[in-house]
């Protein structure tokens, strides 16, 4: 029998399937009895589980962050599906298909990273491919790079997802920059490819996504401002030339005002016609793909909208 | 010797050539003497001027709305250009050049309508397309549509503008909807095609731009309404069959949505993927090409600065 | 003994009389055991009700929509009343007394219907009375209003409704009217009349409130647009007169602008002393209403103050 | 020849009458030249003048809040309608027709009085009533309320003013209080009374209208407090009874919270019906007179709407 | 066995001690069974108790107000430490130690008592020292003060906590103002003094912390004003001579002003150095204040950071 | 006769002195005659002059930045005092007392600087007391840091004001810190050392106090981050040890949250005691600062208050 992927699990489902166990706790109730209160994961997605009457066996026999195989029924609690449990039992590694629980698709990261790396390689502008190279052979930031998820939560929030936005961004500044004659589209691609490289260090994407101290602390606006600096410095060692100071000043500001708004975290407005360009175009692609995730992760059947979701102080309408 | 653009025009410049005369009124001075208060126009742009120490005859010998022949000098005065006239003459409308003062171009007006034609007719959707020609069959429609401006100041708000600001933003949609799986990208296409509209109603594009009675009172979002409302009983007559009521529905709530929150005049906010794809996509081309005529009009000669915008609360820099 | 309505119900009470099954489910507890929850209603409210230790015949037996006899308890949880039932049986629509179930007021909204053709018809402006009886006319369109509510909650949230809210505001209008010099009580009667015409095609009213696609895609100020170029078609074809275009938009000016202020959904801000006045006068009976309903159906006992409402940003004092 | 009024005054009219010199300043010009720097007034309002090429026997023979007579010539300046006089002289006093230059209506004032006294002694709270009285058998306060001002700009920004808005709210008051059965229409109207009499002393109505020492340190809504504080102690001392503390509390929140926000000034938000009652009937008031003062002193003719105002955002439109 | 204070129970302790109890209610489960729903307190803090299959003797037996001996066992409950009883009995007032249940702490309150009497006491300008003494020479002024609290929660929110912010403040003030030369310290010191006295009033610090109508209705800056005019008319009365208007005006403008912001409800914004220096050493003491205690009262174990908090809009970094 | 300072000047006041040469334009009238608009400067601030009637000999005789000898007389001009100059002559260096030009004060900053060394010095945490002697050892920053401005206008904007505000802010968390038990004075002071470091090269402190393209494209708090990281480098360079990561982000951290909210231009909100501290002593030291230099600069003579400043949004009582 397949599994069922997290996302696809409806109310009233019956289970008999592997899972990763992300996070395991013992509870009493308020009738004295114990019972268990899970996070089931797989590649898709996590999922609350509860397993009633339970004892302190069966909390011991089962691993934070191994697998499990499980039994049970979904049901719907409070509007947000669970899973109630009625047995589970430890898997070893060697039971279950890795690719039902790695939720990074290793093939599209690959494919992401060459269109990158041909944009790169395609620059006219000497010190924007230049400066491009001195970030691309650099294998501990490719391979942070190739993993790292561009939000905890909303949009692109998976490991890859960060190079899927970033290279999405860098393919429709190609597309727009030469619309207008005023802006420089080489300049506004390597905006793009910049923007939001601080999240690397800013969310820990290994196991659940979560911000850092540093990430809390500094935030990705001014690490990525940092991360320019050593590339720079790399560059400028490797070059043995210095990199054009107003050059550097302008990426340094599409960096630092890619939110559009200081009360969005950019600490300066953008002055530039690419600063205003890559907000946009950042804003579109950010607004578009976390709308359409709303939609589709919604689990209210019969009804053309969404629940109502605070964060954008409203309901969604899905179209049949 | 040919003439010098309105908007070419720097400090301390001898002037010795035609305008359209846009506006005349006679002035007594704080000593009693009086002087000519002018609006002298071409298709580039308007300039405030002064002829001091004039009298009634000066005055009466030019016509508003008719041709002038200029001899003066411009001057900054408190940060704007003006003209201080030492000799206006009247000119007859044979004695001057009629492509200097049409801001209108309608060879680009003719190629923007051709391209939006061309898009209408490759639509598959058969009600976008029939109604598309609903619009684009009545003559009156597209001669306002024609010299229709987007704006009175602001981002192209010219003669001309709004036809070139929909048919962009409809080539974008074209674009960036495919990039989307849940876009539809022929609903956004049209989206972008009815979203200002109503502007035809909203400004008057004759003589000087200006908002209309009922663009005051109504508004562009709720007059476009009105005429897609008018289109569509169009279609209903013609095609004998009922346009269909989700499809209506969700056309109208791209008009009404468009501005993407309350505050900006929107009625309602984007509920759908294609709403808030129209919302920013419009947001991107307005920003730029607003962003790119505040630098291009900027007069402040040596900084790499422009002026203090409020309505945009920064200065914006100009690069080499 | 006669039944306690929804609203009349307090803590602790015991039950055993008849309400309308407005939904049923059933579902399983952390147990495995199943229950049933429920909404009961009456004219006065809902409230939600729990049977533990139910099965799947209990479930079968009673009819969404139909009747019920209830035995049972009321309690509070979580700061809301709730009803914990220990039986349930089927009731036949004769078993049951329809005036207990039906909470439009008829007689009301006739009377309601009645003042408002009066002042319809003593209107001096021949152009207002005339519009005011195409719209008076229209038996569908009278059957909607007489139905019609307000809103979904807050204030007015009831069928008949928005027809007492709509007379109560011309009311007031009739009476202000003459006190402002400048203002034209006519125009400002009937754009009270015109206000909140789109909220019977905003919100269905029949069975649970809730908002329509239509409403939720387009909102009740176009749509109140809409429905007043239809009421004027309808007049210019039955008086064979153009409606004159001043009149026209000045009535859609007072639809589109009585929220007073863009960010609360009104596209345009008000521009005319009728305008702003509706706007205010809107406002006030809202306000009343809406704190007076929040404090009637304030179920603390013991304390001068009312919850804290988060809508409001505050507690309310009841006065004994 | 009669005087024309100041508010009458337009572009381009010739003058030769007697105004009042609210203030003369001499000046000298860029060139050298000495000028007069005026306002002159009567009672509809106050106007802008100058007189080039004057010296100081000029500024000597007119007097600071005497009588002039003038001869000159209007125009407007930035918008602004100003006079240049040719010819000034000084007028003793009973060469002036003191009702061109009284801008109190005496009659007015007395006709609102008497109003005011009959509602207070018609109230049947016997509380209220003697509280009421107590105030009205002040003739220090009796006399400060005829000459009080409501504004020193915007609406009822005159002598007469205060007692003006205040009679026309009791009376609304009146009429609205018994719609809304929860309201007090007795309490309502008190607040109404009480509401501004703070600004007594906050504005300073003899000479040009300005904002005294306490009225910006301390605020006409703190002042209303403590007057009231003070009528209550002269009511408990006549009365020798206390004033009941709910009912003095109440009446401090109607005045405390009347400005129904934080940020328009108000220290706690209304709570009680009276109190959201009193804001939305004051701010109706306020809010029509002065959009209706706007319309009527707006100076630009050949237009159907009024220069933009940016106090409320807006240009309003004015209908012949 | 000592008792564990409320403040230093941690998850999963086992409880066998006394407490006060602050609450009781007996509640009827899903099931049908009781259950005791209490509240259990003491000097430090107060805390949520249940106690399953519970009867109506268990209830009966414990008193409101009186103290309890309980046994049992704390669990975190989404995200709150609540204790799950297995029994209580009652206890006389003789059987606990009183110290362990006043959260009022004398010494410290005399202490502060006694600094504040020696900054008033050595104060300069006379009619402050005066009007400083007519304070504390008020018996029932002193201990209301005394046992005052600056909130119902958030920071110094327990009795006591309005001194010790008083005191605190007082002398920040007498360290800062001699570094800005425009500032009069004794004026400021005088305005930390009286800036929050009104809170005596605001809040009911006997029992549960509480706003009182008068608070609610009427807040304690207006409060404030009120007991300052008593203040003076007390000193006036006592040295027989008139306490100087200006200085008056500028001690209620400090209360009146010192939340710095309308928004705040300061009805009037700061207008002298003093008021702007008083809002802004207020501002610091109270965000430091309740930072600390948001960092202090943090459950989260195992984490750097603090459960984010919707009222500062953030998490807080707990360093080790 | 000694020169009087430009802040000293007042209306009508005759002046026969030098001043340096800030800026000079020539001008055309609008009768075509020339003037010449004169930004004359002294240490105390600058002042607008004109001279009418100039011609090209006495624009070219005089040198911008140079000194220059004036014989005129002031003038209130729409509110600002402006000079109009009747001679004016070319003087050498050697014909002015330095003194009176030098806005810098070096003793005042040689004093701040020892005062800084020696907090520095005695700081217990050796990695704070190493870094800040590789701030203190680098004599680049520290002739920048002596000269340094903190604003281009409101507070501290004059050479050397930054080193201040710096040392200010450090006193007063050396006796604020120890008041708090949970924050660690050393980490706040260094906070406050570090807060506007960036600021020496957002702001050109010589000649004209303006912003530079980096200060403008990147912002001084962006450029702080920056010299932190290089001066951390310095100190592991020279200590030959890593400056611990903890440490590190804090700092980082201060620096970045130190405007306190996000639209003041702080990319992260304070997390941390030390931080929310920082934000607000530097807030309380620039308004009081910022309140002091509006009184003082203040020319309305025969008023208790200040101009309207919008910047605050109000006036500011000037008491005697």
């Amino acid at each position: 029998m397949p599994r069922t992927l997290v996302t696809e699990l409806t109310d009233g489902q019956s289970l008999d399937q592997s899972f990763r166990l992300a996070d395991k706790q013992i509870r009493v109730n308020r009738q004295g009895g114990k019972y268990l209160l899970l996070k089931l994961a797989d590649r898709s997605g996590t999922i609350v589980a509860m397993m009633w009457n339970a004892d302190d066996s069966d909390y011991e026999k089962i691993r934070r962050g191994g697998y499990v195989h499980c039994v049970g029924r979904t049901q719907v609690h409070q509007g947000a599906l669970q899973v109630i449990l009625t047995a589970i039992d430890d898997l070893a590694e060697t039971e279950v298909d890795p690719s039902d629980f790695d939720q990074f698709d290793a093939g599209a990261a690959d494919q992401a990273l060459a269109t990158l790396r041909d944009m790169i390689e395609n620059l006219h502008n000497v010190y924007l491919r230049g400066l491009g190279k001195a970030f691309l052979s650099d294998e501990s930031f490719i391979s942070k790079l190739r993993l790292g998820t561009a939000a905890v939560s909303n949009h692109h929030a998976y490991p890859g997802g960060l190079l899927r936005h970033t290279v999405d961004l860098m393919e429709v500044c190609q597309f727009l920059g030469p619309r207008y004659p005023g802006v420089d589209t080489e300049l506004l691609m390597f905006g793009a490819f910049l923007h939001d490289l601080g999240k690397i260090e800013e969310i820990s994407a290994s196991g659940e996504l979560s911000y850092t101290d540093r990430g809390q602390l500094v935030g990705h606006i001014v690490i990525g401002v940092q991360m320019l600096g050593d590339a720079i410095a790399a560059f400028e060692e490797d070059a043995d030339e210095d990199f054009p100071n107003d050059l550097r000043l302008q990426l340094e500001h599409l960096i630092v005002s890619h939110h559009g708004q200081l009360e969005f975290g950019s600490p300066r407005l953008p002055a530039t016609l690419e600063a205003i360009a890559l907000h946009h175009i950042d804003n579109l692609d950010a607004k578009i793909t976390s709308f359409t995730s709303l939609i589709e992760s919604d689990l209210t059947n019969n009804e053309n909208w969404t629940n109502y979701h605070p964060s954008i102080g409203r309901k969604l309408w899905k179209k049949q």
